[in-house]
């Protein structure tokens, strides 16, 4: 299965819950810390009690990364937890000169073997076009994030009167030749949202923000179903990940991924 | 020794070249195949032979992260052959939302100890935030890349006039308080480059794409001599590290490093 069907299943079961594992140690449930590696344990928990409810998983790579050559590690062993039908998003933010780039995709995509990431659009199309090279694979380019600081660059005003994310939201369709291009906008910019939907075409839409950020799921529902789109993954993190922290925490964050289904399937235009 | 006070030490020797150690398994010289580690040897080799000359070391992440838990042994084994009175720059352009960039600063900065980073500046203050409040070390927000895929985005041209890059570079001096902030700037872009110079105040800048990408060093140091300023840094890595690919490409490379610095020196107004 390519990463455009596995998406494209869980989208069609009306499962739009992406679980972003920004799994950190100081937050996880304490008696975890009585496992030879308490984060792997945390993510296999996760995951087996999340998979047959989400469209897709989502791993943050700094969580990781602080640990070094052991984060690689533990991101390859929680890989191998993820059923080998639901999409892996590499949240990584890569994006760098062409012959880099190249290096980036081979980690990402061959070493770890994810089926999507995420890209920094900054430096333009020679910078993300190896990415795009895997046609297989999803590569979701940041548009409009969820944070505050979009307001500094991502939301300059240019001479023509767009701002840069919607410059980088019409580049990108350009560039989707090969139907495996997304963008992330954030969860936390309804307005913006609504204003901008119709320029998402085919695109797959990764929207972080809900939750610990503010943003809310049944607006960002809302706004997709009145427009009659399904191509979306709406990330939720620590606004699930961390809703328990008791022995049983597997089986209370199983009850909340169901009930944001129930309610994505209840709202209503 | 922080951070500033490495690079200072080194600008006010007149030395500005930083080695970029882009090392790749397929271009190094074929006898260092028959060491255990031979990215580790030849970036030991590069280290002993250019550690006098060179002004600062710039590690390329993506040239590490495709062997995974491996390549990050192989990142803080280099780090141990560079002399500790030496800026160490991770090439990793980095920024996410604030808290992950919280986790990407520490494993940067923390973990792997190095004196300096290169971010992309796209998602804004709060994402960059993070690793400006380590006040020792330094951070290069990339402002007019090197290359062609620059003119996509980084030149997309705002309503006040100014382009997107310029707009990085203003903040980036607003955001300079402690004194430790950079800006990356294509040495392609000699153009630019004239054009510029002028609002980068006490910024540290990093000038990618001499050599391989085909950036003149000449007209590049021409520009700073002429307008007084010393505070930059002139990445070379494929036109300096696999220059010579026989057993005695440590001594040729210290030749070529030598020469730059006889270049740099020479050069008239």
């Amino acid at each position: 299965m390519n990463a455009q069907e596995k998406i494209i299943t869980r989208l069609n079961q009306n499962l739009h819950i992406c679980v972003g594992l920004d799994s950190d140690i100081e937050k996880i449930p304490k008696h975890l810390l009585n496992y030879n590696e308490p984060i792997l344990e945390f993510n296999k928990i996760i995951i087996e009690n999340t998979y047959q409810f989400a469209a897709a998983y989502k791993i943050n790579f700094a969580f990781y990364e602080k640990y070094g050559a052991k984060g690689f590690e533990i991101i390859k062993q929680t890989l191998e937890f993820i059923p080998d039908n639901i999409l892996t998003i590499a949240d990584a933010k890569r994006g760098d000169i062409g012959n880099t780039s190249e290096m980036y995709a081979k980690a990402i995509f061959d070493e770890l073997s994810f089926d999507a990431i995420t890209l920094h659009p900054y430096m333009g199309y020679d910078s993300l076009n190896p990415f795009f090279s895997y046609k297989d694979k999803i590569n979701f380019l940041l548009a409009l994030t969820s944070n505050n600081g979009a307001e500094d660059f991502e939301k300059l005003k240019t001479i023509d009167g767009n701002f840069v994310f919607q410059h980088v939201i019409k580049k990108t369709n350009e560039w989707n030749k090969n139907k495996n291009l997304g963008i992330v906008f954030g969860a936390t910019k309804i307005e913006e949202l609504k204003e901008n939907i119709n320029s998402f075409y085919d695109l797959f839409i990764l929207l972080p923000g809900v939750g610990a950020q503010g943003g809310s799921l049944d607006e960002v529902v809302s706004v997709f179903n009145k427009n009659k789109m399904n191509n979306y993954l709406i990330n939720i993190s620590r606004g699930l990940i961390y809703s328990d922290d008791t022995i049983n925490f597997g089986n209370f964050i199983k009850k909340i991924i169901i009930e944001h289904n129930e309610l994505i399937q209840k709202i209503d235009i």
